[in-house]
C-alpha cells in the first residue's frame, strides 16, 4: 500500500493516478485576487466551503480576510466545525428535528471557539422548528430569510412573504433575524455578461423590495449575503449586498472559464486538476484512466491542459481522447474539471504542487474533512 | 453526532437523510433469480464489483455461487482482497510500473488466501510490464486479451490482432493466458430488444473471429468473459461466452428499467434507493435535500418511488419536486438513482433494511469498501 506522505517533496510524477492536483500558486494568486476584491469594495467574503469541504482551506480563505464560511449541509458544519473552523453559515433550509439537534450542538462547539453559526430559514415552520431546537440551549442562532431571486428552488418569494417570518424569529429570544439569503446559481452559468447583468438586475430588484418591505413592517435588515463566482461583481456593485459566498473562485472550472469575461471582476486561474494516465492507444484514440468517478461531469466534460486533445465520456472509469497527435501509452495527462464542488467531493484528499505541474513539488496533503458529508 | 449502529433495529423513519438504503429483500430475490441463470445455463458468474465496491456483498454474491468478482482498479482489488475477497479480475489495464506493483501484492494476497488474481491487457507492452513486475515474485497471474467489440474504448481490435498478444503471454512463465474480454457497456443500455440483439450478434462474431485466429495460430482460448445486466442472457447463449459479469441486477437502476425486457432474462427489482426529506415547499415545487452529491446523473435524474412527482436537478445538494400533489414540509421522498455504480461511490454506506422501505428496520450497515478506490 501506498502511503500518502511519502509523497511530499517528490514531484508531481510521482502522484498516482487518477487524483486531483491544486497547483498552489494559482490557488494562492485566486485566494488574494479575491481578497483584494473584497477589501477594496467594502464587503464581506464569506466564500463557500462546499466547494472544498477542507477545514486547512477554509481557515486559509479566514486567514486572508474571509469573515467565515458558508457550507450546505449540517454534516459539512460538523466536519469543519470539528477541525476549529468557527464561523460557519448553513446557507441551506434544515427542518429535520433530529438535525436541528446537530444544528444546536454545533453552534455551541462554535460559540466555544468564540465564533458563530448562522443558518437559513424559508418557512415559519422552520423558524419554529429551529427554535425548539435552541430553546433553553443557551445560544443565540442568527438566522437568515432565504429569498427566490430567480433560482426556482428553495426561498420564499421577493417582497412582503418575507415579513412574518421575520415576525416569527422576533417571537423567539434564542433566534436573531440576521438578514437575507440571496442567490441565484443559474446566473452564474449564463454565457454572455449581458445575460448575466439582466438576470442580476432582477435579483438586486428582488432583494430592494424584500428590503423594503421589511422596513416598513418596522424591521431592519441587517445583511444580504449570496453571488457566486460568475457574477459577485454585479452584487457588490449593487449597493444592497453586504457580503459575497463565491467558492469556485479558489479553483475554477472548466465551466467557468466558458463564461464572458467581466472586465469588473479579477481573472481567476485553474488551479485543480484530475492527473490521469493513458491506459490504452489504438489508431483512432487513447484511453485514460480517469472517468466520472474521478471527476463531475454535471456541468460538462473535462478540458484537457495544454494539449490539442478532446475528452469523450468512456465511462465510470475512463475517458476517451481523441486528436491529430495521440499520447502515448503510459503518458501523463491533466484534467481541467467541468465544476469543481462535486469533483472535490469524489476525493479524500487534494495533492497540493508547488512550483507548477510539471515539474512542481508535492508541498501539501489537503484533507477534504467534508467529503461525502451529505446529511 | 450520529453513530451509524444506533439505526440498527429502528425502522428505516430514522434513518437522517439523504442516505442510500438498499432494500434487503430485494436484493436478495435480485441475487437468486441471477445465481438460478447462471447454473441452469452451465455459466460462470463473476458479478462486477466496481457498482458495489462492498466486500459484504462481494462475499455474498460468492457464497452463492459467483466464482469471484470483477474489478476496474487496482485500489478497489486492493481494498475487498484486504478484507478477505479471495477471487478478483481486474477487467481492465494497468501499465504503471509502480501500479503493477501493486497488483503483484495483491496476487501474492489472493493466493495466500487460497484464491486468485486475473487482469486484463490489450498491448504487448501493457505483457511486457506486467511480466516484469512478476518476475521472480512466486506468483501465477491469469491474463485476458481485451478486445474491442463495439465499445470503442480498450481492447486491441477482434481478429489476427490478439495472437502477437498471446505469444508475448506465451513467453513469460510467470503469466498464463486466461482467455478473452469481451465487454460492450454501451449494447447494455439500448432501449429496443432488437438494437440489443443486432448489438450483441456484432460482439460474438467479432469474440468468434478472434477465437478462431489464435485457435489457427495454436493457441487454445480457456473462457471468454464479459456481459452486462442489459444483455447478458444474449451472451450465455451464444455458445461462446463462459463467464457473466453483469453487476447492475443486483441493485438494478433507473436507467436499465428503462430497456425493453427480454423475455430471457430474470426481471430484477429496484433494490437501491436515497432516502430524502423535503426541506423547502412553494405553490409550484417542493425540494428534497438530494442532489448530485447524493446521486449520480450520468445516466440521467432519478425516478420519484411511489409518488406521482418529477425530479428535477436542483443542483450539487437539491432536487426539484414538481407534480399535482406536492409532498409537505418534512416529508420523506424515496428516489431510485438512475446509475447505481457512481451512485455507490459517493457513499460510505448502505444501509440495508428487511421488510420494506415503509415499516421495514435496519438490519445490517453495509460498508463501501472501495469508494473512492480510483487508482
Amino acid at each position: 500500500m501506498h502511503l500518502l506522505s511519502d509523497l511530499l517533496g517528490r514531484t508531481a510524477a510521482a502522484i498516482d493516478t487518477p487524483a486531483l492536483v491544486v497547483d498552489l500558486d494559482a490557488m494562492e494568486r485566486n485566494l488574494d485576487r479575491m481578497a483584494a476584491f473584497a477589501a477594496q469594495h467594502g464587503m464581506k467574503l464569506r466564500p463557500h466551503a462546499k466547494m472544498h469541504k477542507s477545514a486547512t482551506l477554509a481557515k486559509l480563505q479566514m486567514a486572508r480576510g474571509a469573515v467565515g464560511v458558508c457550507v450546505q449541509k449540517t454534516s459539512e458544519a460538523e466536519a469543519l466545525a470539528s477541525v476549529g473552523v468557527s464561523n460557519i453559515y448553513i446557507s441551506n433550509e434544515v427542518v429535520s428535528p433530529f438535525k436541528l439537534k446537530r444544528v444546536v450542538a454545533v453552534a455551541r462547539e462554535l460559540e466555544a471557539l468564540g465564533g458563530e453559526l448562522a443558518i437559513a430559514v424559508d418557512s415559519r415552520e422552520g423558524v419554529r422548528r429551529l427554535a425548539e431546537a435552541a430553546r433553553g440551549q443557551h445560544i443565540s442562532l442568527r438566522v437568515f430569510i432565504e429569498i427566490d431571486v430567480g433560482q426556482g428552488r428553495c426561498g420564499v418569494a421577493p417582497g412582503a412573504a418575507a415579513v412574518p417570518l421575520v415576525a416569527e424569529i422576533a417571537r423567539h429570544p434564542e433566534l436573531q433575524f440576521g438578514g437575507l439569503q440571496a442567490y441565484h446559481g443559474r446566473a452564474q452559468h449564463l454565457r454572455t455578461l449581458a445575460d448575466r447583468k439582466q438576470a442580476i438586475a432582477q435579483v438586486i430588484a428582488d432583494v430592494k423590495a424584500t428590503k423594503a418591505a421589511l422596513e416598513s413592517a418596522g424591521y431592519a435588515v441587517p445583511l444580504v449575503t449570496g453571488a457566486g463566482s460568475g457574477t459577485f461583481a454585479l452584487e457588490a456593485a449593487s449597493g444592497v449586498y453586504g457580503e459575497l459566498q463565491a467558492g469556485s473562485y479558489l479553483f475554477m472550472d472548466r465551466d467557468y472559464a466558458g463564461n464572458e469575461q467581466d472586465p469588473a471582476q479579477p481573472q481567476f486561474e485553474h488551479a485543480l486538476f484530475v492527473k490521469s494516465q493513458v491506459i490504452s492507444v489504438s489508431a483512432s484514440h487513447a484511453v485514460v484512466d480517469a472517468g466520472h468517478k474521478s471527476h463531475a461531469i454535471d456541468s460538462g466534460l473535462p478540458a484537457v491542459h495544454g494539449m490539442a486533445l478532446e475528452y469523450a465520456n468512456g465511462g465510470d472509469e475512463h475517458g476517451i481522447l481523441r486528436g491529430a497527435v495521440l499520447p502515448a501509452l503510459g503518458d501523463t495527462v491533466w484534467l481541467i474539471p467541468g465544476h469543481c464542488d462535486p469533483t472535490v467531493n469524489l476525493h479524500n484528499h487534494l495533492l497540493g504542487v508547488r512550483g507548477g505541474l510539471a515539474h512542481g513539488k508535492v508541498e501539501q496533503i489537503i484533507r477534504v474533512d467534508a467529503r461525502g458529508a451529505l446529511t
